[in-house]
């Protein structure tokens, strides 16, 4: 379970890391607990995981010498070595425990009187916690402000940057940084400059009276003596007094930067998809860091019963689709930081360099649709479909002979589809809601209606829209969703006859009689999203890609006779994978679902496992021919400045083997069994392999609740339709009750989701831990059963 | 002086990084080199800087110890302190010569017989060199495989991963891991795990003998013995041959990679405004890694003196007019890192996070219109614009009551102008070569020839288009860039009134005798980029959004009245900084030189110095409210998945605050100077501020050149116009020769430039060294004069 990221307004916590092990945290710790006491305000300490004999141990040290300070230890363990081999053969926390018991700690502290907390680390920044997990990796959910203490001994310098890098990768914000002056290394100067160059504080302390190696009685008195005096005296250093005090002004600023971001955010953004009139500050999220599933999120429901003002909120668009790996993955920050230090970005036009090389490689082998040979890179969605455009247009102008600057040549898909913001791709797209008041939008070709899968009442279904049923039948029931996918079967059906009957009548008839010509069929597999959720019955879809490829007379009109196709026919198919593709519906690609080899696709959003903007257009080589010509302006003039930049394809090249691994490494054999094995569907070994994270239990409630029209789930989407009086649509209210109810949330944690009209979705990342997910599934049955 | 990053076909040659001081660097590499020496083969060993007195230090060690080994030490200082402290009052080398003193070494070891070399670091990765700077940083260039020796004491963990994450964040390759075992600590156990992980072998070694503090001779004697025994059993560990054979694997493996990279880029990639027809493998240039200004690139130009398959290659093109601070630059993966930590990418509809807010509110500073109160996300400059037009559309519709689905709403532009690739901004340039072969490309509105400056044969003249001149006058000569520039003085001369009677003449033409409608005037400032680096004269720019703005009644009709208007008036002028923005022309907007608040301007690249897409579309507050309304439908509906992605935000603060530091710091001072206090223009008070990093005299000279037809520079930019008998152009192949000759450059390193038809321009960073710059000088004048 997901714990609050630590943040208290009367509470100044801190965590206490330092450069290696040895470097004096707990005597740093206890200065400034001394000095805070001077200040009359009450200290406390908190040491999660002691290893070493109890006598010796840091809080111990605390209550001696930390003037009232209040101490506490969590765990402590014996052996005087790293906390996982310490507690190695005991019983230790689980991870998610021990921050919840951090977390509970703190807001104790926080209720009652105490005015700064700090909780010190072991060892140095990456020595491993009880479970074996990096520290810094294990503490980030809290993301406490950290003081790092710094090393003073040969070789410091290097320890004390590396430590502060790694903190920085793991986007924890260092606020100070403490260290023994010694006057032969003076590691103190190099570092003073070094953290004040990145505006952090640095201050040195006198080095500590030695400690006799054995204590008798009386060494014991005097070392202490030296100790207090030690402690005395440096509580009153002024450099300590004005680093607390900045501290305090860090902590309150901080808090009162968050508050005001609303007010801020509505001041100077301009926010995509939002219509601004009557938006208030309060409408908007306020996200102070996010960790695997979850934001932080800063607001007015954020006491719960720790009063801390920020809150574990799961992030439940995926952040619009793009989330895989979950946020604040370190793999994939190393990834990006790699990339950065070795190239930065480099020119990509007429030059190569391995990430991009890597990265079309293995995507190619990744999508393994044997048509394709070339990638094509841009940097999001909307930009790689008018690359697509491009390439559809030009292979059909160029084997039809057509003049594209005479005649209109249009886009065959489906109604609802949605392929970006650009113009050319809104062109793309029939009139709606997202386009319609674009001045220059003109829809350029035909969209199909087409049947829908649902579970409603508890039963999968394909629905026939009204209007189609005298051409299409009636509305189909389907035992299991693993049935409605299974195409080998269902295209011998009559039912596939009539869709491609219709679908070749309709054609027919919009070029012959209507004189319409196509350059493309445009579709996103499987579910159409931003026209909201769209779950197109994939036969249909099927039905339409044979259609097209069987019947290239349809397009070619009497003019021109084809030329020879060793690859494509009737029309250049294009799948619009941005939001299906690479898992997100379970498979590393959505044509596997309609068994459909298309001539180009698009990937994104999941690309670089939901860290950065990148895009890929992938094309068989007969599309790339068509470009093929001695002259220069033939040649697909399109073109970023950073096209396939080193940062994004190394990150893309490192999800995709996450991803793969994901795949074959059974971590998802949870959510396969129960879309196998459920009660609803009867296990078949034929049936193919359609499952989702979210279970078949819940969908089957769901979709017998009063307010639900009909849900479906498959791999990380979960889609819920609420009944709506006024008929549902982009611009339906709907679904905003089920949103807020959600952002309230449970005790656990609160829910970030968007809507599409009548629509509510959630989305997980493919890492979601499956407590999240139950968690999830016991907050929608609440809202809505 | 760039060096070459060091890589041979038969030198093995490694650099020996050390998790901390004190981990046994020098010993591993006494056991790797004995081992070398073990399988017949010759290693050698450099110590580039050395700390500690002569007889202890690491390289006489290795001579003592090293089984032959060749040893070599460049600079040697007594104390045993961090050589930073060390090399004070010293006369101690600079960076730069440090550096190509080991590569030559290295070069002269890979032409005689050695197979293996190891360059050994002193201290930890990030322990200071002898000017002060991190190693990490300081033999970056080099970008040696890294052996990395870590810490088997207490701690070692940690100092190990954090050492490795600071290499990883330079973009350095980690080939393997040794350290000593500790059976207490069992530290070889964690990290073997960890480093296998990554793919990265990790090698215990037996603790090595302890050395007695004291030596008398016979003790000395025993520790020598005791080491050579140690040294002796050491090399024959398997672990230790079989992690030789795989760094030996690893090296020819790399290079292998590097041979066929153009190949399979040429078989798997399909390259950005790139004919495909007829390029080889050899025409790809093959980027390893990149530093500074510098690419490391791979060919067949590689031997030079040194046969290191490496060479710097001046990234003449900014890679793409992207680059300001350099590649592989540090502080900027640091930034990427950081935030990928903390957030990694969060949803931006309805929320906002600290990085997005920053940038917005910096961005509006630094670009300081004070129109301008909103900020608007997108990923790249195409798509900026997109949103500018929905932008400049919307506002003119709703002013002049225009309904655009029903007639056709134009651009009012300049010719050659260029602003990206998608659909939609494609219609917003006049058709040309990029567009005019694009389907659906439709040019929607009118474009201005117009003036251009440039140098010719040593003075500054603005060249009228010979089917001007009637309207617009004759060529006029000035004695400066300055005075070119001088607008507050040239707006009114007889010139400014010719060509706004010109530009007045025109539009009432197309508005009332053609019946065109215009929604928004759209300009690149100062230099038209991809349309053939065309510098435009600013007081033509100036009088065009002049007579825009002082005549609303030109595109009003007659139909309806204008509305009150607070800020825009007669057609939101957008200004496309996408190319000339943020300092690329020597200032924070390009805007500035023509005295012209614009209503929307869109900047991109430079934006995040150089690293990764973001793009930002900033607008006034009367155009953001063409867009309200209590409809959602009427907002502006666009956004990317990725909008205000974190990664991108966060690296743009920190370029903005680095470029706004070198601007106030007096770094461009000396090219101010040059182009201040030339013999060409008398310094006068009053001159604009426009200066270059190119001189002055290279202009003159240049301009002179028999093959050069004109010239110019300003900021970063040098543009060469070569004669040419066939016209020029877009598919010109006038430059094609300066070209070839830059791209073999000189013996301190190549160049790679782009050209746009017969102009070669140059574009440097923000940063770059003034003795880079001057070496490209020379090279120019030995190419053209």
């Amino acid at each position: 379970m997901p714990v609050g990221a630590a943040l208290w307004r009367n509470l100044r916590a801190h965590q206490v890391y330092g450069a290696n092990t040895d470097v004096g945290k707990t005597i740093v710790s206890t200065v400034l607990c001394n000095a805070v006491h001077r200040q009359k305000q009450q200290a406390a300490f908190l040491k999660p995981v002691s290893t070493g004999a109890l006598d010796d141990a840091d809080d111990q040290h605390l209550k001696r010498f930390g003037a009232g300070t209040l101490t506490k230890c969590l765990y402590q363990f014996d052996d005087p070595v790293s906390p996982h081999l310490a507690a190695k053969d005991k019983v230790i926390p689980r991870d998610d425990d021990l921050l919840a018991s951090i977390h509970k700690t703190l807001s104790g502290w926080a209720r009652s009187d105490i005015d700064f907390a700090l909780v010190e680390t072991a060892g140095g920044v990456h020595s491993p916690g009880p479970n074996g997990n990096s520290q810094a990796d294990l503490y980030r959910p809290l993301r406490l402000p950290i003081v790092l203490v710094a090393d003073s001994r040969l070789g410091g310098i290097s320890s004390s940057i590396s430590a502060y890098e790694s903190l920085l990768l793991r986007g924890y914000d260092v606020q100070s940084v403490l260290l023994f002056r010694d006057d032969y290394y003076q590691n103190h100067e190099y570092l003073r400059d070094y953290f004040n160059g990145k505006s952090i504080p640095l201050v040195s302390l006198p080095t500590p009276p030695s400690r006799p190696a054995q204590l008798d009685a009386d060494a014991q008195l005097r070392d202490e003596e030296a100790m207090f005096t030690y402690y005395q005296k440096s509580a009153q250093e002024s450099d300590i007094l004005r680093l607390l005090e900045e501290m305090k002004v860090k902590n309150t600023e901080r808090i009162e930067r968050l508050e005001e971001m609303g007010d801020r955010a509505r001041d100077l953004i301009w926010y995509p998809f939002t219509q601004h009139q009557g938006m208030q500050a309060k409408d908007i999220t306020v996200i102070d860091s996010a960790h695997d599933d979850y934001f932080q999120t800063f607001g007015s429901n954020s006491s719960k019963n720790t009063q801390s003002e920020l809150q574990p909120t799961f992030d439940g668009s995926a952040s619009w689709w793009t989330q895989g790996l979950g946020h604040g993955n370190p793999d994939l920050s190393l990834s990006a930081a790699y990339a950065a230090g070795r190239y930065g970005h480099v020119m990509f036009a007429g030059a190569v360099h391995e990430p991009a090389l890597s990265l079309a490689s293995r995507l190619l082998e990744t999508i393994g649709n044997p048509r394709f040979t070339k990638v094509f890179y841009t940097d999001n969605g909307s930009t790689g479909m008018e690359v697509a455009v491009k390439m559809g247009l030009r292979a059909s102008c160029d084997r039809y002979g057509w003049d594209a600057s005479q005649e209109q040549i249009g886009i065959l898909g489906l109604k609802g589809s949605y392929h970006g913001d650009t113009i050319g791709v809104m062109d793309c797209s029939e009139p709606s809601t997202y386009n319609q008041k674009v001045e220059w939008y003109r829809g350029r070709g035909h969209w199909f209606d087409f049947p829908l899968v649902k579970m409603v009442g508890g039963s999968w279904k394909v629905e026939i829209p009204r209007e189609l049923q005298a051409d299409l039948g009636e509305d189909v029931d389907f035992a299991s969703l693993g049935s409605v996918f299974d195409l080998e079967q269902r295209i011998e059906s009559t039912s596939a006859q009539r869709y491609k009957d219709y679908i070749h009548r309709t054609i027919e008839d919009l070029v012959q009689r209507q004189g319409m010509k196509f350059g493309a069929l445009i579709m996103e597999p499987v579910i159409l999203g931003a026209g909201g959720m769209l779950f197109c019955d994939p036969l249909f879809q099927r039905c339409l890609a044979d259609v097209v490829r069987e019947h290239p007379e349809l397009f070619s009109g009497n003019a021109t006779a084809p030329k020879e196709s060793p690859s494509w026919s009737g029309l250049p198919i294009i799948f619009d994978e941005v939001f299906t593709g690479l898992y997100r519906l379970g498979r590393s690609t959505s044509a596997s679902f309609l068994g459909v080899s298309p001539d180009v696709a698009v990937n994104a959003k999941l690309l670089t496992g939901g860290l950065i903007p990148l895009c890929t257009t992938m094309a068989s080589e007969e599309i790339f021919n068509a470009f093929s010509s001695p002259e220069k302006s033939d040649a697909l003039l399109h073109g970023h400045s950073y096209t396939a930049h080193a940062v994004g394809c190394t990150v893309a090249v490192d999800s995709l083997k996450t991803m793969a691994q994901l795949e074959s490494d059974g971590s998802w054999d949870g959510f396969r069994d129960d879309w196998r094995g459920s009660s609803v569907v009867p296990s078949e070994a034929s049936t193919p392999d359609v499952w989702s994270v979210w279970s078949q239990g819940l969908l089957q409630d769901l979709s017998c609740a009063e307010s639900v029209e009909s849900v479906f789930a498959i791999g990380t989407v979960l889609s819920i339709s609420l009944r709506d009086a006024e008929g549902g649509g982009y611009t339906s209210n709907a679904a905003k009750g089920l949103q807020t109810k959600l952002s309230i949330g449970g005790d656990k944690f609160n829910v970030h989701s968007r809507v599409l009209g009548n629509v509510l979705y959630l989305m997980s990342s493919v890492t979601s831990k499956s407590e999240s997910l139950q968690e999830m599934e016991k907050l929608l049955r609440s809202a809505l059963l």
